[in-house]
């Protein structure tokens, strides 16, 4: 089934258009005294990574349409997170829940066609739904990932407006034409080029395949971008922990409420370090997550109803 | 010792300012009737990879600067590729030749500090001199990589402008004030920041460990990147395979020959593949490979002469 229509039975499934971001900083799972280690004493760190990531899987299986493990998390714990990675990824997927990795690939020509092969060839240990990947060389050089995820049936999500402070820099940069009349800024020239890429693979919900990522974190742009992709969907990361709100998304649906995704992270999988109990049992860690989850799809849903 | 004297102390040491890009393409290396799998026939996928890996590196030893494993080939061959490349990894260190990981890596805040802990801290899995860096998403997620390459003597390569041939489409952009008198690229921009980034860390040598990538396709902006990034060491890849000739990258180098690295991969590490044997004895992919590796090395201290 094409991406967007497998990504779309999941909301409708959930009633949710959140997903859930996997990042297990170490700095924090790990840190000493940690309600995790605390609740799963006597575990190996890998265990504990992996009994971690299950149990925010297990709780997007009923609170959210996708998750999206952050590679670089998994990537600084080496071989033994990278592994873990991979398992998770196959437990996810076997519950039916789409994985977009967030790895922010990119490369030019056959090296892209490897990073393609890495995460959208289902022979991959890391075979996912969906990858972020990065415009910066080129809208040649998303070329092969889109061909890897067009023969897959996957999707990708291209960075187009990132949710940081500083992503102004060179995103945000107006460029004129000579005759100094047409100003765009490098961010919509990105999505002009995401818009055109993706057009040419719609679902049957009229979505395309190569959605584009624009931080929650600058509502001002959502309107002008949703113009520019009117077919594309958004993945709205900075929702939460960076300030982005359930009000500032609204511009990025469709009237209908569908066409985009608010990707919550630390607000989520961290809830359970609120708790009072210094050494919580896990099921109150699951349930920590859970309602955090739950809250989190409630007001979302309760801003795209007043659209 | 601060990475950029470390490697000035290779360039001494080998007479080489080119760095091999250690590329295993899967397509290439276990093609049907590849001369490297026919030369080392019924050995495991794992152990031609790492054989072929190894025997470029001993090649790098005599006629390199620097060896540049590309991680894409390796994560597109999963957990095991990653194993092999964080064996290598440790092999070429132990040969005493600096590693420059080309990952392109690049996101914000926590995460950046995560891909940074992956590739730049000592315990890392994947310990290496230098990384390649995306700056798509501004200046900012820039720093938490010059903070961890600070921290333990290592370097990093910007991307400013690539070597593709769609490179142009967002690097290239034209940036104007309001008033429309000055006027810089995106790639400009991007290496003023390198630049005013890179000062704050200087070697003995008065190179900064904040290089940057350059593709050596594009020799009208090189004197023009250097005007803008004095200290700053070019690392310059589509070299060879790419169309990059010794001539083009000369204006990359100073005056004395230093502050620039030529990345050749493809037209060295499969040099073996022109050979007349069908099924050539080890020793002869391994000479293939040094002769152009040395040929390399000679054409481009042969332009630098003359510059």
């Amino acid at each position: 089934m094409h991406f967007a229509d497998r990504l779309q039975h999941a909301i409708d499934k959930t009633d949710s258009r959140i997903v859930i971001g996997i990042d297990p900083d170490p700095m924090r799972i790990f840190a000493p005294g940690s309600k995790l280690q605390q609740s799963f004493s006597g575990k190996s760190k890998e265990h504990l990574l992996e009994t971690f990531c299950v149990m925010v899987i297990d709780v997007a299986k009923q609170y959210a349409c996708a998750v999206k493990p952050q590679a670089a998390f998994f990537e600084s714990m080496g071989i033994t997170g990278l592994t873990v990675l991979s398992r998770i990824i196959k437990y996810a997927r076997n519950l039916g829940i789409p994985v977009i990795l967030d790895a922010k690939r990119g490369d030019i020509g056959n090296t892209g066609r490897a990073y393609a092969a890495a995460y959208l060839h289902p022979k991959s240990d890391f075979f996912v739904d969906a990858l972020t990947i990065n415009p910066f060389l080129g809208p040649d050089t998303l070329e092969p990932f889109v061909e890897m995820a067009n023969e897959n049936d996957c999707g990708l999500f291209v960075l187009v407006k990132t949710s940081n402070p500083g992503s102004s820099a060179f995103q945000d940069l107006k460029v004129t034409e000579e005759d100094c009349t047409s100003v765009q800024t490098v961010f919509e020239k990105v999505a002009a080029s995401v818009a055109a890429i993706g057009n040419l693979n719609l679902g049957n919900c009229n979505f395309s395949n190569v959605g584009a990522v624009v931080g929650a974190t600058y509502p001002e742009n959502l309107t002008r971008l949703r113009q520019l992709m009117p077919r594309t969907i958004f993945l709205l990361p900075g929702y939460g922990a960076q300030g982005g709100t359930a009000e500032d998304v609204k511009p990025a649906f469709l009237k209908d409420g569908r066409g985009a995704l608010v990707s919550s992270s630390r607000q989520i999988i961290f809830a359970y370090e609120q708790l009072d109990d210094l050494r919580p049992a896990p099921e109150e860690i699951y349930q920590a997550i859970a309602d955090a989850a739950r809250k989190t799809r409630d007001d979302v849903n309760c801003a795209i109803a007043s659209i």
